[in-house]
């Protein structure tokens, strides 16, 4: 039996916390989902949709009235969120729950700290969901968008156990599969999977786009291009945000891949043969197991 | 009217071979497909799935009796190919046409010059369709892979004019558009299209694959990931073989991203938010129109 409240807030209407929403309502993980944010345009579409019950303009309403407030906002304008609630529910004890699904922790861990003189609140709970998609904009929302999916959840030492538990419970309830992880790592894993591929494919297409060739360079191209460059189609303002927001993690994982390459490089410039067909053969392995493990978890139909 | 031949011999019966014969079968290109390779087994699943009409292991035979010669074996097996054909065709007025599929034309033009002791054999025209798929072998073949893909002919000075139309016409014949480039632009071209991608996508999977945190990572990884990796399950042996033969163009293409990618990591640690907003941006409106004109001109379904 799911752990089940009155009132989840969610705080940036979008594909994110509108999926959240829709997941929550089908799945009667709460009684009600209110919308909040500065503009009412995207809220009353919410509301339109069905996506939420009602919405409110007023911060201090929203933080009367839930249970939980989820933090849906893009990484950097989560900060800033943080700014204007935490103060507000410092030393309550009635506070709600407040939690978030930016794609960085460790930024957010810092703000929690800074605004709080240091002294971390027990109830705000740093998460993450790993799912998104193209689209964006809360009529893109989706209730099944987290199924099968992981959210990292790092708790940190000041945590309440209730608060982590509630909010384990909240993503447990759309279907994802909730999973621990401390903040440093959860930045570093995020680096290496998400936020270095982001950047390579930006800088690959970016050189390309520069070069004298890159007419026939984009002529030439293909279906393997066309995947290996699907994320430098992705939202610069958000990627920069992130790039920002993770900067330690992200440069660790961009000096690690640059060694890397630097290696493949030499290999390639000495044409030694083995050497270049042990890491093409090691990786080969690496993303054939990976692109099992994904297909089984998710479903998805399996890659020949 | 396509032109139209007696007989054209494939060298080399896999995805590659299999799908231009049964293009030129299916188009009515030639009379008969005839098949060569080393050893029976492919050649005989080549006759049974009606790809090829007969086959020979005997070169010379195959020289007397066909019109072209399409050499579709992989990359450094083509060098060889070229090895045993050309002494044989060499000064003989009523030699074949020879053509090849390599994806890499560079090494091939320095073979042939290297064979016939400097003097380019008019009728040999390299060539490469830009098209495949994961899968390989014969049994993967079909008539349509060529349809609306790009197949680039690089002429050089010596050749043959009317060689060069009759590799043109059988190519068009499979639905291919048909485009010439030098040997040096097509091998600069490749390598940043496709050499370089496979090079940064194995050299990350591998980097990551080796890290402390791999079983996080891989386990965090999703779609994404999935999409920017796929290419790092190529074939290690063919991707071996390409980086020998395009070794000169692929460095250069490794050393343009590495400083590329030098200079967006120095905007990751400056945090220049205006510098990375603008590459990020740059990149995206290249990759979304490169990916517009490719869905047109293959009529895939277009993406969000």
């Amino acid at each position: 039996m799911a752990t089940r409240v009155s009132t989840v807030a969610i705080l940036g209407l979008g594909l994110i916390g509108g999926s959240l929403a829709r997941a929550l309502k089908a799945n009667a993980f709460c009684e009600r989902v209110i919308g909040y944010g500065h503009r009412a345009p995207s809220l009353e579409k919410g509301v339109a949709l069905g996506v939420i019950d009602s919405f409110t303009l007023d911060l201090d309403e929203v933080i009367e009235s839930a249970d939980i407030l989820v933090i849906c906002t893009p990484t950097l304008i989560a900060e800033q969120v943080l700014e204007q609630i935490l103060p507000r529910i410092a030393g309550r004890q009635d506070a709600p729950v407040v939690t978030d699904a930016a794609s960085v922790k460790g930024n957010l861990e810092s703000a929690a700290r800074r605004i709080c003189d240091g002294r971390y609140p027990a109830n705000f709970v740093l998460g993450h969901p790993i799912a998104g998609s193209e689209q964006s904009g809360v009529a893109a929302s989706k209730a099944d968008l987290y199924v099968n999916h992981r959210v990292i959840i790092t708790p940190v030492a000041e945590n309440d156990a209730a608060a982590l538990d509630l909010v384990r419970d909240m993503w447990a309830a759309t279907g994802a599969e909730v999973v621990d992880m401390s903040v440093a790592q959860h930045d570093a894993v995020l680096a290496a999977t998400s936020h270095l591929p982001h950047v390579l494919a930006y800088s690959l297409v970016d050189a390309l786009a520069q070069s004298d060739a890159s007419d026939e360079i984009f002529r030439c191209a293909a279906g393997g291009f066309r995947d290996f460059t699907r994320i430098a189609s992705s939202d610069p303002v958000m990627w920069r945000d992130i790039a920002i927001a993770n900067k330690g993690a992200l440069l660790d994982s961009i000096d690690l891949f640059s060694e890397h390459l630097a290696s493949l490089r030499a290999a390639v410039e000495a044409q030694d043969s083995d050497g270049m067909h042990a890491t093409f053969t090691r990786a080969k392995a690496a993303r054939d197991e990976f692109a099992a493990i994904l297909a089984e978890r998710q479903g998805d139909k399996a890659e020949s």
